[in-house]
């Protein structure tokens, strides 16, 4: 089964293909300028960019997790999320306070699995 | 290849079924007057639940994550793991402490991948 | 689609393997004394070992997550993941500060998602 690698960095590809998943790498927002809410939104205009790219959409998600650097952004948050998502293709979730995500203005990173379109 | 959500809320769906895996939302108690043997307990009585609704079981776990509010209340949440785990299906399992589920009172969350039923 | 389990302690398997995949539980280091970079390069050889036990290999791997106690040690980490990664089989990869690994001198944790070799 082939695996393939998109868009690489030094140290990680952004998207990685195999039978018929697509891995997204951990997303975080490039303007740090921005609240929970627009961060939020950037990462998820990236990953509509990153899934179409590979020729699949926010409606094959699968499975997300959310790491928020502090829990109480939550609802602001949603409100991107349910803005962008669609009502019928809801995936599975994790949202997950942390400690760090590597600098104090990334207030959010967000990874996923989508299935490949058929 | 078909994708499948069950049990959506507002902004996730409970389970997805897609080309023989499951993908199991991040499941946190609904009782949070318990202590972390008796939220684990409940957790994975749901999780029982929840792959018993789309024909899998515990013994076709794949691969689990269990997020802690508290790393030193991992013994308590380990025995009643241990009480549920068929011996001869362990699935691979990370744990990890994070700062913050949410709520004070909610002490652990966990999700987990696991195969369909053959 | 079968399930093969490998290297079982009491409560999990190092190693599952379904349906052309390979999953790792969380890897922390033996040798604690050592600081980031060592305990990267010697979870990163232990990767390398349980890899080989399947038959696959680091040019496999599809999805890492890396929990890092001090996300500050991140540069630290990067080196020995660098000095290990095959330059054309990047995989993609979130990196993510958390507030505990159990105990203080468990620095960092390594879990992935690897394809079977064809």
């Amino acid at each position: 089964m082939t695996i393939t690698r998109h868009l690489p960095s030094k140290i990680l590809s952004d998207i990685v293909e195999h039978d018929g998943r697509i891995y997204l790498a951990g997303q975080v927002a490039d303007n740090l300028d921005q609240g929970v809410r627009g961060q939020t939104k950037e990462i998820l205009a990236t990953i509509d960019r990153l899934l179409a790219s590979v020729g699949s959409d926010k409606s094959h998600i699968l499975s997300v997790n959310i790491w928020l650097a502090d829990i109480r952004t939550r609802n602001e948050m949603n409100e991107a999320w349910l803005a962008w998502l669609p009502d019928d293709a809801l995936p599975t979730r994790a949202t997950i306070g942390v400690s760090d995500l590597g600098a104090p203005d990334i207030l959010l990173e967000v990874t996923l699995c989508a299935a490949q379109k058929a």
